[in-house]
């Protein structure tokens, strides 16, 4: 519990919990049940035997934990260990586990899915913002402001010019959103080297049937060692907080004492000064935005996915996309918080 | 010359001289001229005296490069010192020459005229780099390979399966590429404070047709303060020489005495060792790939341009983005230099 | 529970206890407990009142998670609602409780200490590191191996030749760590603004007596906006999983199939190939390299520090540093245990 | 020439002459000449024939700049090609030029001398920055200034107590330099795989000798393969643009309207707002900071370099470090230019 978004004091900052659950443990267990569930019923319908039984001996597992963990300390992946426990829940079903896939179809499929379902929460989020973001428009647009370049007054604008920024690029970013997602919610089958080879003939109808039952796009191959998909989808995530990042550092400015130019409720106490208000979330949003442009750095790294599958790339992935991901969920509830803070932008004056 | 772009040397390796020539500052100095240009040819189609002789004497001004540099050091940016080059030539037309705009249209429109050239570029090296790929695919894709996970050989695959994750990814990025397009070549257009409030009300008129005349796309508003369009195309760009540093890392990876799954020619010599054949543009492609990852998270920090205009976020993508072209460009043409050299892929036997 | 030193089964692979317990919530509110003790006493030593009823109060106090954590959401840190329950504890004696300090200087202390001791543990883990390292190069280094450079045989070597830059760093790494150690391990004192001002003339000597208690170093002045201190800490944080990264990443090649430069025992099991042997955590050595690099990248971007206490800034630091003390404390246990597992380096024949 | 340092007008800007000149082409092939003439009088010292002769010719031969570059192409290296026409000049003793080095040894020696340079150009400045902000505190330190933590105004505190910050870490960055300077210059000698093996039982002896005629700290063994000293080398660069950032930083927000901290001259001029006085120099310390922590993290990836010479990683230092070098040199020249215009900081009343 030492990272910001599970800290229990921290927590109270940054913690997102709908985009927390999407990314969590439990989520991540379901997704790869629901790979390996789909898996069997798809062999089933390609003719493999107990195959519905199988099915469900995999979505009933109760998992041992402890040896999920120390399977992942010696394996580097917690799929072997994974499917032998489902193996034997399966019983005599146990052939119609697993078998024809790999630990990566397992953990990107499950990835898939949370990406998939973290650009729904996302665009979702979008819609909220710009909402509020129009609100404002419409309340305080006309306001007048002055304008400010290179930190310098420069001419007067309305509230409005300032508002903008913050809200034009949101229907731009879903826009973003809709034409990557084909490319994000992807299938990830290929078997043990990523050739579908020990599916045979199978390979294109399990495929379909897969991705059919996972709601997620089917691809002409596995995807194992073609990270781009996710690099989009970390990139996109970066778009969104670097906007707000934006928004936030414009409010922490607007804020200051001399400057005047938005009043905000609620902001935080200090522990030395009873008189201040600070600007929390916004400066939370500039925090959130630089995470993000530092942990797309990392995702484009992980690009370089040697031969068939990089051990030491694809953990790189493990470790930043679930915090890039509530970075920006938590981004985005924090600027419609502060939207609605905001009790006056642009002069006081009408 | 100290960059690895423009050095005398070290350009052997990484020079990209068609794409330097879209970034290089005759590239950047006849852009900002063809908006200058633009510009008083569009205020005179809204009834601005002078117009076409302005227009004229933008397109015929011999720069004083001295007191642009000077300047430039003075200002932080070469605006103020070009314009009032280009007012002194025109003369009587002075009053018609950049009133009403302000450096940042002038610079980021020549440099969303960049980016689009820079797109077809990339585009077109895409579609060369692949059909060189479907040949190397045609030539070689049945032959047996070892298949490796984890740097390990896993099951036996074909050349065909290590080829697919270069080659498939390049027209998702041509995809991309299509649809970001119209984000990214727009017309920057807002004066002083972005709100093209000293256009008055022939502002959408002078807009509409800059963008035609300069092919670009006519966005709403000015964006001088929302970069999203700038980060989306270095995120493009990354993911380009991603894709290409993964498979310079697998070639590499394939040239290795005892693997010998590729033979290559003209590899590189040794300074201490005849007998070398160095896999040089295998390991440029994982160098730039590398490259561009970095950068990448420097152009999502400076998503956080505060206000209508931050010096400090705008002049970080002046560092980068020069590089992050000539990075990507220098990946492509080392990329198809590379499948050039590739005598064989897969086992010896077919 | 999303990052991976704390997950349920990733942390099998990623966790360090030892490394964890430095950074934990316990070990932050133990650090801010000490902290704020130390001062009442330090009040009390320069005539304050009440102060070791002040501080006995601060050691027992237990405290009311929820209260923090909405505090945290509200202020944008803990510290107001922590002084506040401290208060509280404290009845009469609450007048010596955190007056004169602010929240950075309690959480910058504790953090200051949870570095000292981070490259405690460090260094004495790169001491048994190196003495498992020269211990393989005892009894491996005379065997012959072929040296490899840019990925091509180049001319026969000596596992010792391979090993020593594995080995050699570490004692540069610890003399590098006891250099730094003075200008990280510094007790915070500022006050509101950091200037110390509400302590008056009593404020050298509560620094000095705090500085004895606390083991930490007294500075000249808080360090509140200086924050070279903690991206010097982060830097040799990142060296040290670099070297390790390095090792990692010669492991992972030399474990190859067909090259057999290494024999390990104990790798990783396939969910899909019973026969592989995974060298995995010379990967993770890898990732970890890899994601410090990226991280490190961030601390440096928060030595931009705006005027007295930048809440972006500062924010940023708490999202990075305990994952990477975690990152090299993991770092470190995994390349002692490779280590263990090399059974062989260099040709077979002695 | 499409980087900003070497740019017709950004240079204006950006360039730093001095630190441009350590690290050009016309510098690093001199470093190189120095490094075989000393290497070639070395193996004099050790009895080889032809040595001064050879030294001689190496000191005086006229490169084929052409032949270079397409050696570069062609090896990925210059060495080669370097060699290949130094041997020409030397006729008879071409034995005695460089037979027993690799093109690392040369490189990488050539890099050392440059860095040693760095750090005294930069160890001067810092000293000369120093005693500006000496100034500065000394003219204005007493007047009172608000104290502004979280970007909201706190308590009174004085222009010393703003200036400390900047000036406070200077002698801490000088520190570092002494202590780091004898890990960084380094003699770099190992011969082809890095063993020194080519050079027999008179390694140990031409090395001492070339390290006394460069002026080079003699390391016990070559650092191919351990690339810490140049990532350390970068953290000093980073650190010091970081000071200087956070200086940068605050300055702009001390010359905004409304808040008055700071009286500047010569700030640069808008195009299209007469009366600006944009603080230019201030920004740019912020955007080079921002620079160098990207670039740091880049430097920190090439730490994994793997076996005996990784082409790829060793070709990133060379992109990057040139360029750190220059941010941070200007980095340094722009603030000291910036003390210089100020003309109040604080309160106008005393």
């Amino acid at each position: 519990m030492t990272d910001v978004f599970d800290h229990p004091w921290l927590g109270g900052l940054f913690a997102d919990p709908d985009m927390a659950a999407l990314w969590s443990p439990d989520a991540q267990l379901a997704g790869m049940r629901a790979f390996e569930a789909a898996f069997s019923r798809a062999l089933g319908g390609a003719g493999a035997p107990h195959a519905e039984a199988a099915a469900q001996a995999i979505e009933a597992v109760a998992f041992d934990m402890g040896d999920l963990r120390a399977g992942t300390g010696r394996d580097g992946v917690v799929v072997p260990r994974l499917v032998r426990q489902m193996k034997a829940a399966a019983g005599d079903a146990a052939g119609t586990v697993h078998t024809g896939a790999t630990s990566q179809d397992v953990i990107d499929t499950a990835t898939a899915m949370a990406m998939r379902d973290t650009l729904a929460l996302i665009d979702a989020r979008l819609g909220t913002l710009a909402d509020a973001l129009q609100g404002l428009d419409t309340r305080f647009g006309a306001r007048p402001l002055m304008g400010r370049t290179r930190m310098q007054a420069a001419t007067e604008i309305t509230a409005a010019d300032r508002i903008a920024p913050w809200l034009l690029p949101l229907s731009d970013h879903r826009a973003r959103i809709a034409q990557a997602r084909p490319r994000i919610a992807r299938l990830q089958l290929g078997g043990a080297s990523g050739d579908r080879a020990d599916l045979g003939d199978r390979a294109d109808a399990v495929a379909a049937d897969m991705a059919g039952a996972l709601r997620l796009e089917n691809p002409p191959r596995a995807w194992h060692a073609m990270r781009d998909g996710v690099a989009e989808f970390a990139g996109l995530l970066s778009l969104v907080s670097g906007t707000l990042g934006k928004m936030g550092q414009d409010i922490a400015l607007m804020a200051q004492q001399g400057i005047g130019e938005i009043e905000l409720s609620g902001g935080g106490a200090s522990s030395a000064m009873a008189h201040k208000q600070n600007p929390v979330l916004a400066e939370l949003l500039v925090t959130l935005a630089r995470f993000n442009a530092g942990q797309l750095g990392l995702i484009h790294q992980a690009l370089i996915h040697e031969q068939e599958r990089s051990g030491a790339a694809w953990a790189l992935e493990w470790m930043v996309l679930p915090q890039m991901a509530q970075a920006t969920g938590r981004a985005l509830t924090a600027a419609t918080a502060l939207v609605d803070q905001i009790r006056r932008i642009g002069s006081p004056e009408t």
